[in-house]
């Protein structure tokens, strides 16, 4: 298991790591990709890194669904970002071919940042 | 890594790929089944597949939860399908049991068209 | 492959499975961690187990976002169950960091019951 750290800038932000993750992998391969965060605020994703509204898409379209401002019960003012961590997940997970990932053509893989600016980590393991 | 092809038939489509899935396998077994989609507008995802108004259910809740017509920033008129596909991810996993995927009784893995017809790429890999 | 059983009491619970899952991992290691349920209408996630409230808060987003009562054409009154199920997923995975899940500081593992009280199967998966 590698550990990457990524800093983020806003409160809320779809960072795209794929170059990050990929860099950890120089020289090695296997069967399975995993990526992991283990934030309760975060999560990750696999979606399309071509153009940037995509993302801004996604994550205005989880704010509608989960709205920051609610009576929680939870009192940190962050409930919206563990909302929206159980529905992304904290984990992806990429099958190798040839070698390397085998992303689609338009995939790239995001940290989903909901309660940021902070400093994140991911940890990126090859299954054999 | 095994490639299947899916033809889809609508714009959002709920299909069965478990017959497919499974065929790739036949003789093979691991500890693991990995089933990944390398596409930024369908998903993944395991449920009931006995009664089909299930994933009926689900796709009509998914659409109500995310509108396709909306001003999005996205211009290619499927922003609804990028943002539910990482409602759902493009992966599932199952663990094998005496040689098998260890699937319930009631489940079935299910390739989410959310922007169809197309033809989809699944990779089906075995983790040992 | 081992098995647990989880009875929920409940007819929605997030239950934190973290230490059964943990107890049947004990004295045994691998590179990534597979935690599934086999069934339609639970799901399982990572997320805070420091503060219940934070559990409580999905729980409850889950259930505005998705209503118990709508005309659903599946006719066994539980199709928000299903639901879900799907936006959650039926699996996590975790990787293991000097012989223990690497899960972070507030993290714990939850099977959401959606539809019990019910005895629900987990299958915990260890892959080296």
């Amino acid at each position: 298991m590698l550990e990457i750290r990524i800093k983020t800038s806003q409160r809320v932000e779809a960072r795209n790591i794929t170059h990050e993750v990929s860099k950890t992998m120089q020289g090695r391969a296997g069967r399975l990709l995993h990526v992991y965060t283990p934030h309760t605020t975060c999560g990750l994703t696999i979606n399309e890194e071509a153009d940037p509204h995509v993302m801004q898409d996604i994550m205005e379209a989880l704010d509608r669904m989960v709205p920051r401002n609610y009576p929680y019960k939870h009192m940190e003012g962050n409930s919206d970002a563990h909302i929206k961590s159980t529905i992304t997940g904290c984990a992806v997970t990429v099958p190798f071919s040839r070698g390397a990932p085998a992303l689609g053509t338009w995939q790239g893989i995001f940290l989903m940042e909901f309660d940021g600016p902070r400093e994140r980590k991911v940890f990126v393991t090859i299954i054999e």
